[in-house]
């Protein structure tokens, strides 16, 4: 009964290269790669990844090597974080710095990975996982950090597409969506890394583009939040401004502003690890781009960053899709503060060219000049990293503007990316597969399902009578007790009635 | 630190009520709820269920009952399957008569539920189980059948709507789809129902209701198309008899057709069991209901039925939301046969009323005498019970075309459905979450997620490598060895080319 047909045991066939040396550390420039440009078509050089990626399976040596930068680290991190403002680590993309993007964007992208967006599920808003289970959950635990704490914001303000709630009359909060998280480095990785790393990861917005309508697109003097601020003159999208600054005293997830929250706990860790050397990263993808900006600003302009015996601990912002935040006084500020920003990017994204669409900082210095007192006069921050997502080979050039936006698409892009004009090809093994988790951006014959990041049964399980119910979650932590000693010691608690 | 938070640990509020006792046994009358009809509105009813399930909550004592009413079954089961039309069992409900139907309706559902249908999967248009795993994997253990073999259709015909095909270039079968299983009570359910029942089961279209468009919507005599039939006015719908016996020679999973699968599996199992009492059940949904009708019918007038004493089994359909499959004249064969259909329908569902929209059972006997010999002239067979969704309090009675016709609301239906006038009250305690599984018909405030029943990552599964892949699944059954030999006895062994 043996029939011409195509049997069940054919092997996966994965989607990407397989080098058996990275062509790209540090000291080896991509020559072979460069030349090869000229004389590639893509569909010539993803027939030819696909056979590498055979002799691969063959062979069955390829790892992912993430890590294999890493023991430069120690060395080296400084200038990683943004010590020389990233010079001469770009062009061409030094492997590290790449490593290290990779791991503070998936720390970004755990944010939308663990937070519970179904407005069916009573805990929507909050995050699926408790603290402690966090990183393992998502299969982050080699990530080597232990969150230290859960951030909040209040969905009391006019950002309706940033806040998710639930349908359920009796919700795990009213008030209150989960934010994001302060993370810190254990021994292990704090060894490996050669310092403590603070990580500071904020939640961006959950797949659409609307909240970029929902900004007022309207400046706002950062001291009037009462975020202290020498220069009035310094503005910031008062949008942003809110989210961070607001709080809903009858909540006990957001009594304490985004902002408190954040303050706090970076002095208590810095108190906690005041004997080591310590860094403090801030990552976000879109709106979460612009919270950490805004964070970071903040750490530095308030002191909390300074350690008893008067260092100042680098605050560093390594941000994805972010828009633009403030005005260019704003901009200035962070410069004479010292906080280093790194804004990935794929310029295709709207998001990025947003707000500010007419007076930013690509209008000539004459213009910018006059339109200065404008309230809505924007201007990016940092250091950009401008990638393309139609140099993917992997990618379908012509997606939606919403695959453009995605935090997943932008990690493969800084995979491949080796230099303006380079050949793009991936340098880590990072699963391209990744980029379909939320959206639909990978090319078809790729056989990625599209959207398939999904819980089984949309969370609901059996119980023992045989209904099916939405399982219970334990409480989420909410403050530390010794939040009110810290804002008093930060000169905060006057603004906080207890 | 205390807060005006409501905390996680809310109880789940399961959405059916609580009655300490069924109110719906055979010799009780619901006198109680009838006279309570004219009394309550919906609002009234929904809330006082509320009421009631609080307090089963409470008590903790609640439990399905889907199997109180078995024991009567050795001794009844023959009137169940419709030895006297179901006459008197109807109206009112009979509760043993119910908790059949449901546990037909759901082998029916089953053959959705294990079908896979994602055009990425490589997979797609099989089962998504070995037959030796189908109940087990499917949690329906407990109905007590054993898979005897598994059915395939070819591709090629003209119902793309049907079919589902891999975007894969080496597929598991280019021709075939899985359409259904065989299957037989094993012993210990054997003895609770009174005899060895072999079911069939035949798979429908998938959630749309675009195959409707796709038949031809042209009765054919059945004599045509090689099935045996004394009288040439006997007509059914072209398309079902081409999907009922088209095959594809080079495709191991089609090369005999589902007629011949059918009908030697049936011949051979009769064999096997030919010293017990047997019944025959087909079911199917949508499309399936129409298989179910035809085979049926083949397997009467072709007489694989009769044992080699010359007993006839029994056979039974029960057809859920089925559309007509052919003329009147195979209506009274039908009959004449001694073939025993229930078709159960939501009278809000357009499909069982095609084909035939215009000339049909309904129409005046003198109208209908005109018009028998158009091509386009149906007859509805068996007995229908006709139910309607807008009965249940529990669904949004504007739902989508879609819904309506979705077996899982039609079997909420059925569990609620006391008769014709008598208020709707859920018998046997089936959960009514699961009428969302795939589609979105519960009303919101019931809080179950639409279209719920998903697979983790779409069936993606983490390699040891740390990448995303489809898992490998074991090669399945195509047919018996002995295929050849039984279709040899049965005559139609000269029809196949070995």
């Amino acid at each position: 009964m043996a029939a011409s047909i195509i049997p069940f045991s054919i092997t996966h066939e994965p989607i990407f290269p397989k080098f058996s040396k990275s062509p790209f550390t540090r000291n080896h420039k991509p020559t072979k790669l460069v030349t090869r440009n000229n004389s590639s078509s893509i569909g010539e050089l993803v027939s030819e990844q696909n056979q590498q990626h055979h002799h691969a399976q063959r062979n069955s040596t390829y790892k992912p090597k993430l890590e294999e930068h890493l023991p430069r680290l120690p060395e080296e991190w400084r200038e990683i974080q943004g010590e020389n403002e990233w010079a001469g680590l770009l062009e061409p993309m030094d492997p590290l710095l790449r490593t290290e993007l990779i791991r503070y964007g998936e720390m970004a992208q755990a944010c939308y990975d663990a937070f519970d967006f179904d407005p069916f599920s009573k805990y929507c808003g909050s995050c699926r996982f408790t603290r402690r289970n966090f990183f393992s959950s998502l299969g982050m635990a080699h990530h080597g950090y232990t969150i230290t704490r859960y951030l909040y914001a209040t969905a009391n303000i006019n950002l309706p597409n940033f806040f998710k709630q639930s349908r359920w009359p009796k919700m795990w909060s009213k008030n209150a969506n989960w934010a994001g998280y302060v993370a810190v480095s254990d021994d292990a990785t704090a060894k490996k890394i050669g310092r403590r790393d603070i990580t500071i990861a904020w939640r961006g917005t959950v797949t659409r583009l609307e909240w970029v309508a929902d900004l007022m697109d309207f400046l706002k003097p950062i001291s009037w939040n009462k975020i202290p601020c020498p220069d009035p003159t310094v503005k910031v999208e008062s949008g942003f401004l809110e989210l961070y600054t607001d709080k809903e005293e009858s909540c006990g997830y957001c009594k304490y502003s985004a902002r408190e929250q954040i303050l706090t706990e970076v002095k208590r860790l810095l108190e906690v690890y005041k004997m080591e050397e310590v860094s403090i990263t801030i990552t976000g993808h879109s709106l979460g781009s612009a919270l950490a900006i805004l964070s970071a600003y903040d750490i530095v302009e308030t002191g909390v960053n300074v350690t008893g015996d008067c260092r100042g601990v680098g605050v560093t912002v390594l941000s994805f899709s972010g828009p633009r935040v403030g005005n260019v006084r704003f901009k200035e500020r962070l410069e004479r503060l010292g906080v280093k920003v790194l804004r990935v990017v794929n310029v295709h994204d709207v998001v990025p060219k947003t707000p500010g669409f007419v007076f930013n900082e690509q209008v000539p210095a004459m213009v910018m000049k006059v339109a200065e007192g404008l309230p809505w006069s924007y201007s990016h921050v940092g250091v950009e990293l401008a990638l393309d997502h139609k140099k993917s080979p992997f990618l379908n050039p012509n997606a939606d503007p919403v695959s453009a936006h995605n935090l997943e698409a932008l990690l493969h892009l800084i995979d491949g990316y080796h230099g303006k004009g380079q050949r793009f090809v991936l340098a880590t093994g990072r699963d391209p597969a990744l980029v379909n988790k939320g959206c639909d951006f990978l090319k078809d014959h790729y056989l990625v399902p599209p959207c398939w990041r999904q819980d089984e049964n949309k969370g609901m399980i059996r119980s023992n009578d045989g209904r099916w119910v939405q399982p219970e979650r334990p409480k989420l932590d909410d403050h530390p007790e010794d939040m009110h000693h810290h804002l008093t010691q930060l000169g905060l608690a006057n603004s906080y009635h207890i």
